[in-house]
């Protein structure tokens, strides 16, 4: 199946905005076994879009285009797509009800520049959009099937999701002499990209039909193993076997398969053990507080966490001795320590976590130089443990490799509590 | 002029690598009035890449190539090059004797495969790297002037600052009859993107020579200005007019103007009016504080935030009144009211924001469903304010909002001050 992706509109063209939507496309179509063709980004001109509409249509089976549905007036992707197959645009009924049911829902008229979406090519189908206003719509062009989707990421997902990969994945199972596929993504933490390679190089010449793939997400790396064998039973079978042995590999690395992320899998860790947490945070800022409660449900576990970004506060909500703040200074083990146990002893918790630290660009001390963040657990029946860690990059990077630290002595912790 | 860029790689269309060097170098081409025209995206494949070189060739004065000049065995882009032009790879003594000066430098033998790099198309000229091995190579087309170069970053963005650009920037300044640009981004929230379009619409026509583009990045909207004119000054002056207009129109929804972004815009004007900050945070959990924490420098505005997400830490570290959360539920005006007054009063803060509300996907009440928020404002000389607010969505969209909005209470509330 030949597949090219088209992507619309000025700001892709002119450095505003980078097109990560393809990546994402390329990667969930590279599971199913398809490698995108050509991918071509082209600005709102009418006449560009056209030719490469149809440019595409007759190279491809499956063009999938993106951008230029929505209300305004830089919106015409579905005119150039009605003026390539030489059709109208008509007003659709359904997607005239949609729009006013959405407009409804939210209690606010629906404007008249909001009506234009519901004009889509004649001949082509409407499918509702259940993240946003603009449908997805579905046009043949030849032997071409075309897919027009919203640019909003979110709705863009949502779609292909829900919509466009079912469709492309139904249609390669229809054909014949397929190879079946099987398919595991193992996250990990802690284990460098580099490292994560080196320990499973050596699995894969017992594995031939096995491909390894890595995939960095900082903090984290994934490795991605895909088997493809003439049945499902063979690709199932292959891919259990290669992934045990990479579980035996990487070890506590491993913290969830799939399209599980860290903080629910920690949390279901959490609520296994019957425990709560609070966290109180310095350099972080509410970065562990804001991924944990990001996921629905953490309420049960989660019981408060304080930013304490002054050292009046780090006293007042997490009982810090201002003893501990004069003599060892807001980043040290001691305030780390006092942190994570008075948070914990303030919210009634199981576990206090805490960190504090450098961020930069500004601050940081000789011995203590910008990157340096401490990071305490605190919990029943174990003495507050202390990390000093030394993280390099910019602020952004330091604090989502410090957050992520700090959740990991508490994940690590955890497993050990489990198996004893 | 027109561009295009051709960027090659089975690790574009995979998904395993986003195309960053093309998002860089449209930008600076915009700053020097070019839109590039399209940017194609191919595989390493053969036929795909002389095909595209040669259509790209064909309708473009300039085409920036870019990966597969490398020396492994799937860097053929110079071969498709050659092929396209009808003309032998030839080795060139300038590029074997910067091959073999680099790996001296290096201390290191130079090996067989590296040596294919310095074999390039017959009549082409190259141009040293500073940055790698793999030399930039400049080659005519018919009308069209070919740049080819490494894909890695670092080696793609030095040779284009220190070679193409200047190159392209000296044959625009040849040409007659050439246009100048000027650019203002107008960052507004508040208001949604249709509405924001039936607000701008209007002007056009009386600004022949600004071009409006629309940019959502909920739950901001952006407006982008740009204005063309034969000489610098009239562009100036057309998007100091048509900016002018836009903001009277758009008034206090705009927040920042090009680069700035929303937390840096909020501190500086905090800062500016020598005030500080304390948030309590329920649904939002920490997304407030974290967002502004972000911020390099925000610990001289940022007091402190309170997470609280039990019942026992709003009365405990904020100091609702437990006949408060007992009469009105935590998800109230009066929980909203009193949270951000106690958080102003703990931290000891000029102003408290609060916010307390269902995320969903589950809680929520007959008459608060999922998506009911209450954001509110404490600070010196007025009555608490209290905003209830409905977010459709799910839980992540209705947190952004939510952190979104109550931050804008505070923005609206420092430009009032500022004008009384």
């Amino acid at each position: 199946m030949r597949v090219e992706l088209l992507c619309t509109g000025d700001e892709l063209v002119t450095g505003l905005i980078t097109d990560t939507n393809s990546t994402y496309l390329e990667a969930r179509l590279f599971d199913l076994g398809v490698k995108v063709e050509r991918v071509v980004l082209v600005g709102d001109v009418r006449p560009d879009i056209t030719q490469t509409l149809l440019e595409a249509a007759a190279r491809a089976d499956v063009v999938v285009v993106s951008g230029g549905l929505g209300p305004t007036a830089d919106d015409f992707t579905l005119e150039c797509a009605a003026a390539a197959a030489g059709v109208p645009l008509e007003e659709d009924a359904r997607v005239l009800e949609w729009l006013r049911e959405r407009y409804a829902a939210r209690g606010v008229p629906i404007n008249p520049s909001a009506l234009r979406m519901a004009r889509i090519p004649r001949g082509s189908e409407p499918v509702r959009n259940p993240a946003g206003s603009a449908p997805l719509v579905v046009l043949t062009l030849g032997r071409c099937r075309l897919f027009f989707l919203p640019g909003v990421p979110r709705e863009y997902r949502a779609l292909l999701d829900n919509e466009v990969l079912p469709r492309i994945r139904a249609e390669l199972e229809s054909r014949p002499g397929r190879l079946f596929r099987a398919f595991r993504l193992l996250r990990t933490v802690g284990i460098p990209e580099s490292e994560l390679d080196l320990a499973v190089a050596p699995l894969a010449p017992s594995h031939p039909r096995v491909v390894f793939g890595f995939r960095t997400h900082a903090p984290e790396n994934h490795l991605k193993l895909m088997a493809e064998a003439p049945t499902q039973a063979e690709a199932d079978q292959a891919l259990a076997a290669v992934e045990a042995e990479c579980r035996r590999v990487l070890g506590r690395h491993v913290f969830a398969a799939d399209g599980e992320e860290y903080a629910p899998a920690l949390l279901s860790a959490l609520g296994r053990a019957g425990a709560t947490l609070a966290t109180a945070e310095s350099c972080t800022g509410g970065l562990i507080a804001q991924r944990l409660t990001a996921v629905p449900g953490s309420s049960t576990v989660f019981i408060g966490g304080a930013v304490v970004y002054s050292e009046k506060m780090k006293t007042a909500w997490v009982g810090v001795p201002t003893e501990v703040l004069e003599r060892h200074t807001a980043v040290s083990t001691p305030t780390a320590v006092a942190m994570a146990e008075g948070v914990r002893a303030a919210c009634g918790a199981t576990y206090g976590l805490a960190v504090t630290g450098y961020a930069g660009p500004g601050g940081g001390t000789p011995e203590d130089p910008v990157g340096t963040v401490y990071c305490a657990l605190a919990g029943p029946g174990f003495a507050t443990r202390c990390e000093r860690m030394s993280f390099s990059g910019d602020r952004e990077r330091v604090r989502l490799f410090a957050a992520s630290h700090t959740l990991e002595m508490l994940r690590q912790h955890l497993l050990t509590a489990a198996q004893s």
